[in-house]
């Protein structure tokens, strides 16, 4: 990959080390985060963001919270803890929750605390799954890694060799994972291939994850980015014919239903009445097969601010109300591909999805 | 009308006052202009805007180019002082391009301009020509708000009587135009026949009209609004159902093509996909009858900063590009129909146009 970035999450013996997402591009700074509560706070707050990232965040968060778990029980060396499993899945639980929408991280979550509970089970010494559970998370990580590179690949398989023209939304790319992406993957992996790109992103508002987070990894590694707001993407898609749309995904349901980022459904309606492809990457630990469609997703809605009180300056009267839907959903046909790591999907969903993950 | 609002833009003897909108929600600030350099200054920089408004506060501009034009010449005290008429002319079409995209700009200084050149021709004293552009001035100001109440009429007779959802879109409200507005107009008039509205406002980037202006002016009259970012609007119409979208305009070409602010035409894609009636609101002056589609509508592209550094903070990285077009065409074939002071035009747009504009 023509990834040379500062890393998106870091492992570093006793702390989980952030790349603050919240100050980016005007700051490359890094939030050590040591507890469960911290973490949260860091998932809330958008310094860590994007579901696979989150996923990866968590992992490395559970083993926090064993950690946690052993210190709040006062006998830190003793090898069964008072009340641990307990205050370890009080813990895991705080965690999972943190956000709604984004499914990786209660997966992530759950992974984790499973392969805690079978040591326990087996009667392991708490250090042992301590240990056991930085592997786990560490191992959580490197798979992430391998699926951004492959459904770069994948994805890479579905552009023009040569010119392309791509729009994309909010930010899937290194920044959203513990890789190279998902959506921006794509993108490295056809660059790599030598094909020329123009990328459009759209801004993303309210936080401007596209114009502050896709712009800044694009342009960093070399491909020419260009921001517009996301009410231009109609006037882009008549006036530049763009090859496809490629954008993320928090959560999938059975049937294909894609919720992602606040806004990716309008600009679906839009690929569709222009006649540009719209693709969907995400990883296969995104898919929700317990959520027949997408009706069943819970949207999280954000606080007022962030749309009333950009930069802290006040945009909205107090006398008007505000509506903030941090995500929508995309029903599956608008969808064009699903690319996963293993593979690309197409219609109809229910069954190609069945089958990927049956498989 | 249940308007007790400031005035958008008000003549006093020897200024033209205008209400910064730039400064709104925030705060209520007057700026009085005097030359036409300073109005130019303030079209520009949107301390007034909304096609009809800017129409209105032109009308005075040439009243001060007039003045201008003599003060220039060195010599207030005679009938027709040295090269008045080409000072005059260069100050006028100084005034015209101070914007590109609304044709009431220029529509409103030809008017006064002519009227200016009819009584010179006619061997006029320089005070009575002055004397009569302030009339003209007024006469412009008095139409709209005129137009402003007729098109509400026309308007609010598309509406559901009782209860109904609505989505605007930027600003046509009182502050973009003399009188009540244009899209606006009709919520007003609604109200007054005893409506019970809900208005969902985009808050349009990248200058937030709708959030800071269309809010503002809503709450203030009374109506209940609720700002959404424009990347929501999709979310907001599958889940509300809204009754129409009503949007105001800055040209329509003979076919009925319709510039609006940037945004509009991928809101009438979306209102297509989900079987909302989509209405544009605006006065007969609107029409360019000289265009015969909306590809000859020139667009505005305004500066960086607007979408890069909201409120001076840096939102793209200096590495990225940015578009900023600050309006967009929306095909005559996604409008429902067109309401203007004179009646409802419907499909097909270039018969019902011609008879208007011709009756």
């Amino acid at each position: 990959m023509p990834l040379n970035f500062p890393p998106t999450l870091e492992w570093r013996e006793s702390a989980l080390r952030l790349l603050d997402q919240t100050r980016l591009p005007a700051e490359e700074a890094y939030l050590d985060v040591r507890t469960v509560a911290d973490l949260c706070d860091a998932i809330k707050r958008l310094v860590v963001r994007g579901a696979p990232a989150i996923g990866c965040a968590a992992a490395y968060g559970v083993l926090l919270a064993a950690r946690e778990a052993r210190a709040q029980s006062g006998s830190c060396g003793t090898a069964r803890p008072v009340n641990w499993p307990e205050r370890f899945d009080a813990l895991c639980e705080q965690l999972a929750a943190s956000r709604p929408t984004a499914v990786n991280l209660r997966w992530a979550v759950e992974r984790c605390r499973a392969a805690a509970h079978g040591l326990l089970k087996a009667g392991k010494h708490i250090d042992q799954i301590e240990a056991a559970l930085e592997r786990e998370a560490r191992g959580i990580h490197d798979e992430d890694r391998a699926m951004c590179e492959a459904i770069g690949r994948h994805g890479a398989d579905l552009l023009p060799s040569g010119r392309a023209t791509v729009m994309t939304h909010c930010n899937a790319g290194a920044l959203a994972t513990g890789g190279s992406g998902t959506a921006l993957a794509v993108f490295y992996a056809a660059q790599a291939r030598g094909a020329k790109l123009k990328i459009f992103a759209d801004e993303t508002r309210p936080l401007l994850q596209g114009a502050r987070l896709t712009a800044w990894e694009l342009a960093r590694a070399g491909i020419a980015v260009t921001v517009i707001c996301d009410n231009m993407a109609a006037s882009v898609m008549r006036a530049h014919k763009p090859d496809a749309v490629v954008v993320g995904a928090d959560r999938i349901a059975a049937n294909g239903d894609t919720a992602n980022k606040i806004g990716t459904y309008g600009l679906a309606i839009l690929a569709r009445h222009h006649g540009v492809p719209f693709f969907v990457a995400a990883p296969s630990s995104t898919f929700d097969l317990s959520l027949a469609d997408g009706a069943g997703i819970p949207i999280e809605e954000r606080h007022r601010g962030e749309i009333a009180e950009p930069y802290g300056r006040m945009s909205v009267p107090e006398t008007a109300a505000v509506f903030n839907p941090a995500f929508d959903v995309t029903p599956a046909d608008l969808i064009t591909a699903i690319v996963t790591e293993k593979g690309v999907l197409r219609p109809p969903y229910r069954e190609s999805i069945a089958k990927l993950l049956g498989g």
